[in-house]
């Protein structure tokens, strides 16, 4: 039910899912007539593997983050993290509103052991490839032990996810040097040093766009700001590209034979093909995928789920943390 | 001396200032007798609203911020603060380092009265138009009572500035609701909502690009993590774009016909027009130009100098401020 064009490019995009991932069983959560409505537009009405969990209401975009906890505990995203705590389901994934997917898991399914905080680890683009930002807005305020933890979740699943040992850990902040930095990076630049980590130290908001690290650690807060100034910046740009190609004929003309250019161009800072990005910590699988996710980007937080679990993504960050106790236990 | 191509820019910069602005005299602190070499290079020295004061030493962009109060207290930063403070100058430029400039005119200059914490005023694009960013980097650790002051310190800059009166003020956050933030945003939202200004609310990193606001207020390492980003992201789809239209023969061509958009694209994303951003609340004028000026941006920052200092900036924030005395008086 969540996103802005729900639950149509939801269906839609489970269908694909379906139709793809022969080993998966999706559970769709909401309201049931209007699942089956589009169930039966998009040709899985019946299918073998689907079912649907009723839920009677919707987390509305604008509301509250709360509201998944409080007011609305009929949600479908209370009713997806009721199924996710139950073990009913393997993993889940949502469109829907971050911050209430947020709490309502926290609450309903709590953190793995040894995470305090769980964060979001959003994949985005760079020349060559693309580095994990971690949190990208779980979190407004955070501790130096939170952004450890990041370190390490974002660590297994950097790893996992762009097929990488040892990914190289960079701390953001507004100077190369160690000594820049807020009293938390300060702190946290000291705990990371010390950790059995690829630490590269310092990056900064434009270096990260240039392979400075392979994970970028921050409190959600400053994450959230990267996140969606690197948004409204794209398309910023792809509104001038319209204003510049649209000028005079010539132009037209010139963006007439390149028009594959533009394509191209598109599909670099295409994040659909990641799906969305996972709320990393708490125990069980929940990916979160941005309110204006199309079909294909539904499908692919569906196969991201999935392919979390099969890795066992939860595991290996309890048993990271684990190895890094001694260190984490120092830290507040 | 400062920047990443001194002194070569910024006397070919200043040679344009004094050829475009007949109202000002310059005086040009750095090192004697490199200074002369590009003095006669550009054809300016003995020029007769041109002096040279001597400074030994530079802070290298590399070094720690507080190089021109320690270390090298003979730099160009350090003397040319030296001569704001003695009145000796009515206000200073430069492309140098930016926390080394922060740093000497913070402590050797001193704050207006009622200024806790100088900030800087950086002008970033938007679709129709531009938008202020405050702090853009002077302090990385900020109190509500900062906070607030950028506010309006942003609305007496931005209003001379873009000339506009009652510009929209907007606190830097992760949500547009009034309940979303951290600790610190919450407590500025409140302040802000109660004083005398047009504030807007909450814009996020994505909707400051789309004309939430006219001023964005944040603190120092969030703004420069925004700043940064935004930088790095532009750079970023500029690489795409290149790779994208020289991909082919065809492209290659569409890319010549249209070869005037791609300039017009780098006009709207040029900020050397502006020059630089002002140390906002010293008591002097301080105009802080990106490592990266070229002479435009150095002639430009010049002349934001003047302007500044011909407008009265400072007396007028020193009003604005007074004005605004009773609600400061209960931040912290």
């Amino acid at each position: 039910m969540g996103g802005d064009y729900a639950p149509g490019v939801c269906i839609e995009g489970a269908a694909q899912a379906l139709y793809d991932f022969p080993q998966i069983h999706l559970v769709l959560v909401g309201h049931a007539e209007k699942l089956a409505y589009y169930m039966e537009r998009y040709g899985i009405a019946g299918h073998k593997r689907v079912s649907v969990h009723h839920a009677e209401s919707v987390v509305e975009m604008w509301e509250p983050s709360t509201t998944s906890l409080r007011g609305k505990r009929d949600s479908s995203i209370s009713e997806c993290a009721r199924l996710l705590k139950a073990k009913e389901v393997d993993a889940m994934a949502s469109p829907g509103h971050t911050g209430a997917i947020v709490a309502a898991t926290k609450v309903l399914v709590r953190s793995l052991p040894g995470i305090d905080r769980p964060a979001l680890g959003a994949s985005l683009p760079r020349a060559n490839g693309r580095f994990m930002l971690v949190d990208a807005g779980a979190n407004t305020n955070c501790t130096a032990r939170n952004l450890v933890e990041f370190a390490l979740m974002g660590e297994v699943y950097t790893s996992f996810l762009y097929k990488m040992s040892r990914p190289r850990i960079g701390l953001l902040s507004v100077g190369g040097e160690d000594i820049k930095g807020n009293e938390l990076t300060k702190s946290v630049f000291k705990a990371l040093s010390e950790m059995p980590i690829n630490f590269v130290g310092n990056v900064e908001g434009d270096s990260a766009f240039e392979d400075a690290a392979d994970v970028v650690i921050t409190d959600g807060f400053c994450g959230n700001v990267m996140l969606k100034t690197s948004e409204g910046l794209a398309k910023l740009v792809m509104h001038w590209m319209k204003l510049a190609f649209t000028r005079n004929p010539m132009r037209v003309t010139g963006a007439m034979l390149a028009k594959n250019a533009f394509k191209d161009l598109k599909s670099y800072g295409d994040s659909s093909e990641i799906g969305g990005a996972p709320l990393l910590g708490i125990n069980g699988i929940c990916i979160i995928g941005h309110g204006s996710s199309n079909p294909r980007a539904v499908r692919n937080a569906i196969r991201l789920a999935a392919e979390c679990h099969e890795f066992g993504i939860n595991e290996k960050i309890t048993q990271r943390i684990k190895e890094c106790e001694d260190i984490l236990s120092t830290l507040h």
